[in-house]
């Protein structure tokens, strides 16, 4: 791995097609300067350490890579352009950065969130061969988030929802967040359920060893969230909910056999008030209502394997700028050992399917 | 998958080595009837919720499988002979169930400990051709848990370490338990690092939504646990140790890119005081340091990912007897798509060399 910053290969040309595919990245973050700077001063003292370690890094780290992400998400304009023309990517699809509005005040938070989606769909106009977005919303108010998620698709032009993860320490597996997906389903908006940094309930020895961030808590926070909307029942309820998840899954494809194992013997022993018999095994679930994405994982062993047990359909290119930023990486993808037609699919018309997105 | 239970599955027989090669099962589990007699008198008030979730659920459910569970564990004679006969499993390496002696009180954990490893010295000595046994250790006594070590390889015959993962909320990167890291390689002796459930600091949303066992907490502590192991130092502190980690590494192999992008991202940015520069990667860590057993994960997706990734020499079989025993599951493990040399190395050459087990 080239682990010098920022990266020094040769990029990748843009495609533009020429390739046989467009390359369309799926988790690429932004943020609105004032976001940025509510989070600044909550850094001193909310109580979330998570979020605090996270944006105390972000927000005041003066080492090379933190200042590259902090500058660059705030830009939707000619030097993102400039970042995707070097690394060979045709179109954003784009996102407000963890954790969105979701540790403000809830009517603050509404407000945050439409100001960067009104900013995002602005950027999305100006660009639209090249960028895309999704729809933030404030989960706490869960009737406000289901006419946000009405208003990005139908008057923004957004494609989906972005969903940082918990909010304040609580899971979309509570009945009081449902408007939510049924707003989602309603509109066949794709929800895509982001990391954040484990709440405060869970961030012990993570945060005490340096592991609460995107090198291992993104990941134990949002494969417990994903798990927890599984066995829940939500996807009982909303059969045809989209839930797109980056990371190659948060790993919980690799973990299905047990999922799956585990559950029905929790379930059949009837151990958890909580964990009440469902529709599907958990394996059934991700292979109908869960996307996998590649952001942080351009690694073809996880990939290939992540295709063979989910199947073609279901996993997609995706690179996390700015926080992963390597032209390598795009063209290890490239070489994944697929047909162009494969590569099409992953790269490109997953994408386009799963999110709307216009053709070519 | 069969989720009848108990197993409906005709067995495999025993192989006696008749297909090529002995299927020898590295993560099975006893527990003495006076430890969990101690464990059954602190499930009501043990300021741990998830050891209160574990032993109020194997203590006290009336469910099939539970009582089977607790039934076996207690077992070191005929029962467990005739299951390894009837589900064709040669020999078992077997070491004292989660949390074993790590809840209790410092001196009454070290004497449960010797009382636990004279117990199965003595079974193994009766079954010397099907039972080998690892050493329970009191961690927090770091002293006595490393001349226990060294009773249980030189006067015991036991042949490597049991810690069932972090010790009332305290994990083994920390260097007041690295007496037990030295006398482990000393001795040479592996350790076995088993699942215990996430300590409260981190069982929160997990326990909430009923994950905090099997099924996902085990996975999420117990790879935390590998992980501050490698990101803290003690692999170049002890760079002969051998750690061994069940169902398939608790995920590790599959993150094995992204742990070095972000290890070497947050280390370059000095983000952590406890994040310092170490030797290697956490990949490479993981090939010389670490073996993963398939315990709970008979799966051939994820094994062959495995073995791809790590290498085939680090790839074991286990069965997690009695808390996972299906006959089937064997059977797939012999049917992975492995030549019979190959699989001589998985279900029994690597066992043998690991743990420096008795040969054929």
């Amino acid at each position: 791995m080239d682990d010098t910053f920022p990266p020094t290969a040769v990029p990748a040309p843009r495609t533009g097609g020429g390739a046989g595919y467009l390359r369309i990245a799926t988790e690429e973050a932004f943020a609105t300067p004032e976001l940025i700077r509510i989070w600044l001063g909550m850094v001193g003292d909310y109580d979330d350490p998570g979020f605090r370690s996270l944006w105390g890094f972000y927000g005041t780290s003066t080492a090379e890579r933190p200042r590259f992400v902090l500058e660059s998400l705030q830009d939707l304009g000619e030097k993102r352009l400039a970042a995707m023309d070097a690394a060979g990517v045709d179109r954003q699809v784009i996102s407000l950065t963890s954790p969105g509005v979701q540790v403000l005040d809830a009517d603050l938070a509404v407000a945050q969130a439409a100001l960067a989606n009104d900013r995002l769909a602005e950027a999305c106009a100006r660009h639209p061969g090249r960028f895309s977005g999704l729809t933030a919303v404030a989960p706490h108010d869960p009737k406000r988030a289901a006419a946000e998620i009405e208003r990005g698709k139908n008057r923004l032009g957004l494609h989906g929802v972005i969903i940082n993860s918990h909010t304040r320490g609580e899971y979309l597996d509570d009945p009081k967040f449902w408007d939510i997906f049924e707003a989602a389903q309603a509109l066949d908006a794709p929800i895509y359920l982001h990391p954040n940094t484990p709440p405060k309930s869970m961030i012990g020895p993570l945060l005490e060893a340096g592991l609460d961030g995107a090198i291992w808590g993104f990941a134990v926070e949002t494969g417990t969230h994903l798990l927890r909307l599984i066995t829940g029942g939500v996807l009982d309820r909303f059969p045809r909910l989209k839930i797109v998840v980056g990371h190659l899954g948060e790993a919980l494809p690799f973990w299905m056999y047990r999922l799956d194992y585990m559950h029905a013997a929790t379930v059949r022993a009837g151990r958890y008030e909580r964990m009440k018999p469902v529709e599907l095994k958990p394996s059934e679930y991700l292979r109908r209502n869960v996307w996998v994405t590649t952001s942080g994982m351009p690694w073809a062993p996880a990939i290939m394997f992540c295709r063979e047990v989910l199947g073609p359909d279901r996993v997609l290119y995706a690179m996390d700028y700015p926080y992963e930023y390597l032209a390598d990486e795009v063209r290890w993808q490239d070489d994944l050992p697929l047909t162009v037609a494969e590569k099409k699919r992953f790269f490109q018309a997953n994408a386009e399917e799963l999110f709307g997105l216009p053709g070519t």
